[in-house]
């Protein structure tokens, strides 16, 4: 009994985990954040990660209606859903831009010009939608003709996720382009969570692009791809290491990835740093490290480059 | 007040986003690509990955309900969850089944054939279970006894990546050899997205598979695995960079991938690439770039192949 | 007609899945693997994943409830809902760590010592979070600084998957410090699935760390990182790959990961292994393999230690 | 701490609920119910009211999108969300209806003729529906001209009770007529758990039905209602309460409910029973019981009836 | 196999439902019943009764945290739980009540005028909710202390219908008096749907109401309730029901419905009609017809009233 | 421009709803409420109404998993289903009786005793439920019995709002004999919310009942009715009106309800009133108010008990 009453009081009291406390010291840490940022009496509200996985379900579903939207559509209800699907979405996506444009303007509210903007960004956006059906649709074929396991092209869209990647990437670069460069970057994160494929919305891609495996994969925001590239996992087109300027600072906003010329190969775990050129239809063997441009028609492998680096020496 | 009419109207003309003609054109899209493919008329209804989500779920829960299942789940109500899970599992996948089985008829309805053969592998799948579960059990201990930070093999089940990507490359082998090779393909690629390791369902791998951090691996479909190896994050299986016949067009479908003996442990970063063996109880070092066989027992390090790589030239 | 009747009694007798011998069959092996670990009788019940997840994504909107908790918050109710959140995101967490009390216990029931000691943790990591917002609001500035493309610290939070890895990372320390490390390593895992980033919960870490890109990331239990260091993609801070002792067998416990001092870059693919130190202000190239310590202020590249392995050979 | 362990080992053992045993009683009551009903091994398959709920959600929705639909639905998305609704909705009851049609046939598998039928019965249905919203205008209408409370027709959309039992009626009542009257019960039953207002789907009631207040109404199978008819709750058109045959068992299927003719108002807790007919017109007030027929224009009230009752005896 | 074809292409031509011939009818009648109400472009965007639901058990949650919210709340927890409850539902009603003002505004856009109204009419609403508290209160002790049966005042809070639909009622009688009758009737009938107790919004009831059972009470518009009013199932204080005007039209909104003063009790089935005044602590018996006024401490029974309605016949 | 900062400003300070106050306002009241019902620091922590449903459909499912529970239950099935269900919902169930045993307690903590008890509950509660089932099944066959419109005993399962009542009665009636009356109600009104109808779980009921329509069915708390009774909408088996004791105070607990021997009918809208004998075989007319008993075999009329009424007076 005396027990019984022992653990009774033991819970009580223990039970007290002084959350108050704990709310008001985060409070604290969060003002002054605010502040040492000038952004006191503002907090953010930025664009949500969570509506956004929504927003980039329901394009790919549009897009696809029968692979990858509801498996049990009639044929005669395809349109409706693509429609209904379609009308849900890009509203949800225009009041994401509305939190963007918001966040950025800095003011109290949002104002009748950004109000407009974001009508004017979902309408311009909604309109590319067939353009980039028509890409993807050229990825899909590369993928189909690039890999001897692919039996058909319905199973590249619903198994590879190089083509997921590929899709928020075209979604979000649409994005970026029109001007909302944070919820473009969302989109792409969020193909990055799931598939390991990095691309920077920011990067242009043309079509038939086809990355397989993909994990590891990092495109950057600057960097140029031509037709008919094909790209193993962990790739890298990335930035040089060092891109210093004069005064010793980062160099922000420069042109700073590769162009990869038309129908390029490269190989699982090639890294490819610095604004230079992959002459076209070269093949970039696996695990290569390169960092000069090399003319069309280059057939590079790591024994070339070990070879160079360990007579010549490296620049990198 | 004229401001607020403006804002009205704005409002009102702005927010029409022409779903319709949207709509329209991705119908032509889509009809011109199933034209295209002489699918006209059978759009393809292909098994749904959030479905097979929920399969791949439901059957690691049946097979460990104590770890994976329910958490609140008392003793007596063990059996009576795990037949529960797999009545219901089961049958989802056995529709999931007959969705692939149709789209690989092209006839306009699933023939009594295919619904039988539905029926069979479904059975055939579920008998296999308590081998899967053997299997299982084995890669556990192996991890438990592979990896120094291990505590016991209950934390094993619920923490390691690589047992996920293996309780799913299980479930998928059977799969893919009982004729299903697409879901076989989709329940991997979920695991590959949630683990980073891509296994496909095709390789063949023995008992007491142990891959630790995983991120990145790669195993190929032609892959043949022995008892008792070991692999680390970021290894490539795979085939080699040219798969080239005679008339220069892609191989597919050979024995393109490596066999690796039994009691072999292989490092992070090691690529090993095309139809080669590498020996029982061989070590493969970190990085290492292996396109040759090598003898049971042999210790390959980055230093060894770079200097023959150096001297020798390269195969690769 | 008849053909129909045959449909019939097809389906009937073949949609029997012998479900029941399957169940018995996975019982006996469940109950073999008990007994084989001497824990007839007392199944595990382990923390579960799925209520973790919940609760790291709690506590993270409670550290940052603007930017990660609800976007419709108005500023009036942030309070609340930080309360809210943790009340009853800490008790989630409470009953998590009397499962992992009571499963290393092996009792059959939990002690009142261990419910005790519960609350005891639980009181404790809640004491701790203001800390930990301190600690990642210099991570989230590192990352703004450290990363060209960066405009602003809130993009950061949102975006930027090192920051998810550094949150997740940051809040299972403190569990594996308090004494419940399956929980902690089961929180760094949710981080890891999402972002192919691994960072051991035993890893100690200080403030303004930078992980950029981050897929393939590991860092080990016993590493050490100071001040203000930045890593990109695929390094690796590991175990050296012979981690012996005397009778052959795997050393456990020990210290065997890597050092990093304060102001350190490692760019990407770095592999550096062993219990050395790097020291302060040096920068490893991409790519770099390295096992041995290097003094403050280095440079280190994989030409150099290329021409190293191949002049002296290499432990490794 | 003897303590202790006792309570575990109480716990242990009085959790057990013995549940298998009380599984195999019920299976035991189960055959058996089903062998005293010539059903041994054709358990019922009926349809699901949950399922149906949601069908008569979506087909409300689909009438009336604005009021009843999702509130935040953009005008040009309208036909879009009425289309994709209709596509769900229909298809969903098109299966519960061959549940009913297999049900009834008693075989083990579904006809190919039932298939077709419940293709037939669902394309009727469908094509009902303009019709049905026609009425449902009219009833609408009729509830905001009898109501001195309505404030504009929209509102009684929305808010009354009765204008959600008249559509589920309506909605059931061509059901019924299509020959699938277990769903048309289960639909109609639906609104009257909702709202108190039981109408069987058999009922004939023309247009401008209003329905007051409405809870504890009651309306019978073979009740014919015309034009313009105001009810107000608990109104009962009944059977007799003795409709005897010759051989004194209850009389199936006769016509035993009430006419009422156009124009006709009957006040709260009025009971009508009887094969007996309201003329075009009248009035009956509150409370009254009424078992013979009254001519057109009459205004019955209960002091009439009980004057009348209490001069003459009743034939009730 | 013949027999298998036709299935197939029966199934393909049966299943087609015509659903864009339906749309296109019911967009026309939609068109033209907006255009009878004058409504053309202006389709009705009403409140949700789905989201007023949520909006009405959250502000219960939030009077009654321990009894009605969240049962594993800490007590530590309440005040947080309540003050996050309160700005999620009070800003979801915001939302709602912006919807009644612009449809009743009939214009385009929210006015500013609108909008600040919908913060003052929340702002009001919220600031009555401790005076709501302290009736419900009152309502509660008069229903334990009114019912043989009650065991304590916690019971009767979770367990008696009367208890929710006064609730119900007194919310939403504050909303009506604020000026959104829409809303108010709403979150009323709410109340009727599940309790088969209806209570006009517009009523004005003091404390300690008791209702007992419930199912079928009604209780009109303009009805008055003083203090420790106790009421059975199915009475109606209703309006007489002839409410002629000269002109031979429905009056509308006069004052209609009876006014009970303090202390009364009406047992089940009491039907009592017109703007006519129960006096102080009468006791009108079960079933009781009324539609006179009575003075203070009347207690009329079915026996008086029917000897009564003989001997004089009846206004009624 | 100005006019939009004004919008602005109006918002953020218009938008402050005080929530703070108010919390603090409703604390104090919670807080006096609890003080005065000297339950200081003891606030109630009630079983929950909505872990209730999900528990009563548990057990409706399990009793009649073919006709109740999921509707795609493959045969084979059922037990694994049966006893996954009552497994859940059982241990739901137990954790709901401990929460009224420590409510009742008023201790802090649930005593060992009130644990033990609450297993013992559950135990014999289980136990009973076979026997529930066959009362069941005689009240399904009386309701076809009974009903001209009934088709077959399933469609009276899934269709018949008394049997929902009746069912909810029976289970809830164990429990209100097993020591959990509060929980027992709980589980009535959630039946009688649906239904419309109300039986106390006090009263005792044999088997072979039927309740026809419902909607406004009363049965008190020592009401005793026999086998093969029939009942009809708005029928009240209550106390006498004025339960009167010496001292002037209601009295409680004593027996007060009606005995409804065998083969009774009673037609809708009877009220029967006090602990009176319906002798059996008795038929009780429409809308009879009744307070005396009357002999077996007894046919009462409503124009009968006006007579009596109208020459005798009135003992009510």
């Amino acid at each position: 009994m005396a027990n019984t009453k022992k653990i009774g009081d033991l819970l009580l009291r223990s039970t007290h985990l002084e959350v108050d406390n704990i709310v008001v010291k985060l409070r604290a840490l969060r003002v002054a954040s605010l502040e040492s940022r000038q952004r006191h009496n503002r907090p953010p509200k930025l664009p949500s990660r969570r509506i956004l996985m929504g927003v980039a379900e329901g394009l790919s579903a549009a897009l696809f209606p029968n692979r990858l939207g509801s498996s049990d559509l009639a044929d005669e209800g395809v349109d409706h859903y693509v429609g209904h699907t379609l009308n849900i979405t890009l509203r949800e996506l225009m009041v994401q831009i509305q939190h963007e444009l918001h966040y950025n303007s800095g003011s109290a509210v949002l104002s009748n010009e950004d109000r407009e903007r974001s009508v004017a960004i979902t309408q311009a956006f909604a309109r590319r939608l067939p353009d980039i059906y028509t890409l993807l649709e050229s990825d899909i074929v590369a993928a189909y003709e690039g890999d001897p396991a692919a039996r058909n092209v319905d199973e590249v869209l619903v198994c590879y996720p190089g083509i997921m990647a590929i899709t928020h990437y075209r979604l979000a670069h649409e994005l970026h382009c029109l001007g909302v460069p944070l919820i473009a970057r969302m989109v792409s994160e969020i193909a990055h969570s799931i598939t390991g494929i990095e691309i920077h919305p920011g990067a242009q891609i043309a079509g038939s692009f086809f990355i397989d495996h993909g994990t590891g994969v990092v495109i950057g925001e600057t960097a140029i791809i031509g037709q008919n590239v094909r790209v193993y996992q962990a790739v890298t087109l990335g930035a040089k290491r060092f891109p210093v300027d004069e005064s010793g600072a980062l160099v922000k906003g420069n042109l700073r990835h590769p162009i990869v010329e038309d129908d390029v190969v490269i190989y699982a775990g090639a890294t490819i740093l610095g604004r230079i050129t992959i002459g076209r239809g070269s093949t970039i063997g696996g695990n290569v490290w390169l960092t000069r441009s090399v003319p069309p028609g280059s057939n590079i492998t790591q024994a070339q480059m070990r070879h160079e680096m360990f007579e010549g020496g490296a620049g990198i």
